[in-house]
């Protein structure tokens, strides 16, 4: 019996399994170094100690997505090694912040799944958190993942996919208790906007467009120990669908969420990701380019912050603020799909400061 | 109104405007260890601890040039999204060390600017400067660009250009204070000269040769907040007049500078650069040289160290060690003009010790 | 005379010199975060501090293989600057634990060399240790190398070739005496086996493949301070035997070492090299394999830990656990050669848990 492991499969994430991922990670300094040099982040809770200890944080804090990414990298050999794709997530939230020097460890629970009609493959919903050294909970999130079967003649015949909610509501959303706007300072962020400022229907493009290499696509998935073999396996890949490798959609998310502050500078925090969808694959050449639609202007009852729901789509290859691209298209059986040049539509909360009085 | 910013134009910075930068930076050891992997430099006072308590320091300093990529990052968004070219630096000062912890903070002033003859462009000379978390100046530099007009059409008639010196005086070069050579042991520095043996008129070839990728090349912008978008927007520069991406001319610096460590491994600091112009533009899968001209000894009046003034030059595809590499060549017009394969013309100012009696 | 190095060759390198390798460096978690995202290291030990300290230690230690990049990358512009190849290394131990912060200095002796029938160039055999800021041994290894000769046409007729150990005898492996295996989980490995476990002569796959892009292997070589051309410079090596630039071996050591995770995450530590070779260059592109034959179980006399030897093995471009991938051929002189996909042959020594009572 070999004692390397091929990973799960469908057959194998039974309905209310629970498992403790292996490998916890200390992020550190020298994380946020590599994820800015692949993403050139600049909101400065990430980047900048002393803004971050104006509003009452320690330091700066690691970067949301960093965090998001270390998480699910970490529940990639558990859960998706076998994976066809991410189909979806949802009521993601963020808990305590992350500081580096603080240790995460991860652990996943499965709520459900449902096999495909022909019973060849299965749908899996799991929900996996993070946990810091103090077992403070940093984040949460479902997800939902199209599965190889490791027999996929026989059929099993299980559905017993969970709901799961529309949007995270604003009750549920956790703003850090430390935190005080009181000398928040606009020119540090270089934001004009405030909650107040962005209006339910409005489009902000976000301008630059950046061009993904293969190098920097696997340097980001393997800082996140996500060693998803779609992502570096080119050997193997040459006879998949796409005939090569495939660029780790969590990397089109920080790209997308990094061009966006530029138009949406003041923002502090992710609170949550309501739902997204990886729309279309990304490959290394692509150029990507975003747009960020604000759907919602949510009062957190507080008189210094309140949060926006926002949908962050990227393209590639199709600069949306001087081309016309469609979001979506109709195919051969009259169903709307993404435009295949929208590869991501990510529906998401932020903080954001109200404008001081 | 769009809330995303296009960025500045030749109109919009007008003579004596004042614009503090968004985004301090704390610079991390994370940040040195990125340089390090995109440049492999060599200069010890910047990756041994030991060695920099040796000297009176703290602990390591951040690499002059990461202090330099940063401050010069920070004002992109602000001054240079919409250049054609850099064209020169002059009058680039170092001050206070920075260690790794310490935030930057930037901001520039517009000197003055011409516009061109035709009105549809113009040159543009700022100061930018930045300043550690104590309110120490950690440097200052001047620069001109060539700027895109807003209306290319609408002449302005402006012309205040500032003039610029040839040269940062010596009297003016910042020797850190706690700068003490008693200790100095040119074995960690593999370096066999000191200040006296460096002539005037002398040339030093740095030997090795190093290709760049645009990984490399993005990573490094990106590590210093550049979103200059000649750098990373492949889609757009498909019709541009290089038809791809070009690489940051601050990489080129880099590039060259950790070369010359073969040769100049006992220079400890850079103190000025007194001009410099990227002289041909730099691609991905160019291979990179370098080598020193000696133009001057200067003597900082102390018996432990003095200055180096020299001219390093960086070429592309030819190695200047081996093959005949002209620096000038005559145009069609009779006018002198660099090689295209040189590629960086950086007059600079270095401290040094003194041979040891 | 020029002031650069162009680096010793085979004439100058004589038996018994000592060199002390300038650049001595500090090792942070900066270039841990590098280095993982070149790899995917998954062995906690490395990037997760509460379970370091769970051990004894005082957090996480730097990457066995990070210190023996350091180490040797610091060699390399005094010993390996005109090497035509690394033939082998032998009686590689480690010693101390390196922790973030600590500073490394290295030191090569010449224990002898050989040169080749024709004259025209040499194999030398050295010793390099490396030794933190305290003065503790940290790692000593031997390697042979072929060397270009200054002096192609001048027969120096020397042959005072030194033996090398077979292995390291199991009285020599180095054990920190602050680990203790109280506490030790194997959630956090992810192990499910322990010394007990592997048996001489089984064979384990390690399943994934990854791609490896020129980015990558210069950055790891960079951020090592291995300037050897064979990594770097494109121009010249054009018109070499390959064509083009040959991945640091060490690279592959790395990518092979990692991979080796999925299987054997119980191991604790590299305790020794035996032996190793280069079986065959690795060019960017090419995907790499690896699998680990079990070769020894060695009792430390401890209760709680126990010594492999394990041969390790990578291929490139051939997928060994399912593909048919001979390790050697018969070449037409008849002599059994490494199968040209195999790149790396690494027998060496690691620290891993009995089974807990």
């Amino acid at each position: 019996m070999t004692k390397s492991s091929t990973g799960n499969y469908f057959e194998d994430l039974t309905t209310g399994l629970e498992i403790a991922h292996a490998t916890p990670r200390t992020v550190t300094e020298g994380d946020q170094a590599v994820y800015l040099a692949l993403t050139a982040s600049r909101y400065p809770l990430f980047c900048d100690a002393e803004f971050a200890r104006s509003l009452g944080f320690q330091r700066e804090l690691v970067n949301d997505l960093l965090v998001f990414h270390i998480v699910f990298g970490n529940s990639v050999p558990d859960v998706s090694l076998n994976a066809i794709a991410n189909l979806g997530y949802a009521d993601l939230r963020y808990g305590a912040p992350v500081y580096p020097g603080d240790t995460i460890t991860s652990h996943t629970t499965v709520l459900g799944r449902r096999e495909s009609s022909r019973g060849d493959t299965g749908v899996t919903w799991v929900r996996t958190t993070g946990v810091n050294q103090h077992g403070d909970e940093v984040m949460s999130f479902i997800r939902w993942v199209l599965m190889n079967k490791r027999d996929p003649d026989t059929k099993l015949g299980v559905d017993d996919a969970p709901g799961t909610p529309a949007s995270v509501e604003a009750s549920r959303l956790h703003v850090p208790p430390e935190l005080t706007l009181d000398r928040f300072d606009p020119v540090v962020t270089g934001g004009r906007w405030f909650w107040e400022d962005y209006d339910p229907g409005e489009r902000i493009h976000h301008i630059e467009g950046v061009a993904v290499e293969e190098a920097e696509h696997q340097m980001a998935a393997r800082l996140y120990q996500n060693t998803a073999r779609a992502h570096f396996n080119a050997h193997a890949l040459k006879d998949s669908r796409f005939g090569k490798r495939v660029v780790y959609g969590g990397h089109v998310i920080s790209i997308a969420r990094e061009l966006s502050y530029n138009g949406l500078e003041n923002v502090l925090r992710i609170l949550a990701f309501n739902g997204g969808a990886h729309a279309n694959p990304t490959f290394a050449g692509d150029t990507l380019f975003a747009w960020t639609d604000v759907l919602e202007r949510i009062d957190l009852g507080r008189p210094d912050a309140g949060a926006l729901r926002l949908r962050l789509v990227a393209t590639k290859n199709s600069d949306p603020n001087t081309e016309d691209q469609p979001f979506q298209v109709t195919d051969e059986n009259g169903r709307e799909r993404y435009h295949p040049n929208v590869v991501l539509d990510l529906d998401y909360t932020v903080l954001i400061p109200k404008r001081p009085v």
